[in-house]
């Protein structure tokens, strides 16, 4: 998917939502738990309440490799049944070198057909370049997260002061590709980083996990990180699928998105 | 495992080799291609032909992702076929927070009964506790990787130029845990380092990734890496398993590293 194809999806839709679908078997719904593949039997309920209201659905892979290879059956058939026109990110956080990373393109980009994968920085340009060469997918390069613990090494400071390590991911890794096929993960815990970000990223998608269940508020994420082509892909993973009404709470959350819009044309 | 079981069966072996099951089904030799699954097949081969040689097997996720559910299945079948006194690696390089490091946990330690798994740095200590939570269990974290690209991050000067981040990295993550649940990834080409890191972590075993086709040498990684208890776990992959003669190619570098174990003990 292009990043043109993106933004018109957005505008269309009026929402930048993205459906997390760490769909954990032990919190699905009882009813679903008689299907021969529960979570499978979940997710397409899920997909089918929340389709109109968001623009990406973020597959995160660990809570599909927890069931092994059957696991990986239900990952490639909720791939299967996500509408074509949405964007669909594997939440992998992979990050190799060599031949290896082109085993996790192959993986993700062919035998699964995925739009977009997230993927670690630690080992550099190597670990992202393979994924690039595939035309019209995406990198999702992690740089700033959303958990306590980013303080360890992501706030670090770097070259005598004057930047941090997350500042240094969002800049060098920009002379590896463009915005036409890198977004960066941002985490919306970290709100008031996000003007920060801009100025070293304006053109680029932002993924923002976080908003709901972990804390991060969507009218700041909004604020801060949205750019002339809206640049945000917000996503809600607990907060939606695991509601009473999860075709509601994604239409909240698209009616609030609806008026970020709004607002940010106005100015 | 526990630390003093590995250092045992490395006495008795006389080798401190690591066999890295890289298998790509493109490069595998033409005669298990006919079997219902071929690299499964040639797996078991390599296996059969090497146990008595090493001390550990390094399963590389990527490669097995790359055929989708059928590949976790080969994965799950070579896993049982490796012998209850090896060691087994997870290379799989997985890095989250919070519920979804507890999955990959689940996927690596219960679903698939792996002894250790490779685990990225950037997210911190989020990313490495829910691992530590399995007894005799073990997280192998990256330091520092022997591709080219590891320049970009992992040199990097922090803190007015008093360290690296990977120093940094070896020396935050032992506080932790200790040299029992945790070992740490130190590629081969960068054997000038491994001096530099045994002043950080004396104690710990180091896996490094590397040696042969990626051009790092066994006797320098032996000479500035081995501490009292070996200490180290030297991976080769492409080196023996695509070798014409995988069993000879073992043995070979089990008998170097014999010499390298007596000469260790003659200072």
């Amino acid at each position: 998917m292009t990043k043109e194809e993106l933004y018109q999806q957005i505008l269309q839709k009026q929402s930048y939502l993205c459906v997390g679908l760490d769909s954990d078997i032990e919190k699905i719904p009882a009813r679903f738990k008689s299907e021969t593949d529960p979570v499978l039997a979940f997710n397409k309920y899920i997909i089918d309440q929340t389709a109109d209201f968001c623009v990406g659905y973020k597959i995160n892979t660990a809570f599909y490799e927890s069931n092994g290879a059957a696991g990986w059956e239900t990952m490639q058939k909720t791939l299967a049944h996500i509408p074509q026109n949405i964007f669909t990110i594997a939440d992998a956080k992979r990050g190799d070198i060599g031949n290896t990373v082109h085993q996790y393109a192959k993986a993700f980009f062919k035998t699964l057909d995925f739009n977009s994968i997230t993927v670690a920085p630690y080992m550099g340009k190597d670990s992202v370049s393979p994924f690039l060469e595939y035309a019209q997918k995406w990198v999702i390069l992690l740089a700033l997260t959303s958990n306590p613990s980013s303080q360890d090494f992501q706030f670090l400071s770097i070259n005598q002061d004057k930047k941090t390590l997350f500042e240094e991911v969002l800049t060098r890794s920009q002379e590896w590709t463009n915005d036409e096929a890198m977004m960066y993960v941002v985490g919306a815990t970290q709100a008031s980083m996000l003007q920060k970000i801009r100025s070293l990223a304006p053109k680029h998608f932002l993924l923002v996990p976080g908003v709901g269940a972990q804390g991060g508020s969507l009218q700041e994420v909004s604020k801060y990180g949205m750019n002339s082509q809206i640049g945000l892909l917000v996503n809600s993973s607990r907060g939606i699928i695991f509601s009473e009404n999860p075709k509601e709470s994604a239409r909240k959350l698209q009616q609030e998105m609806q008026q970020h819009i709004e607002e940010y044309h106005k100015k």
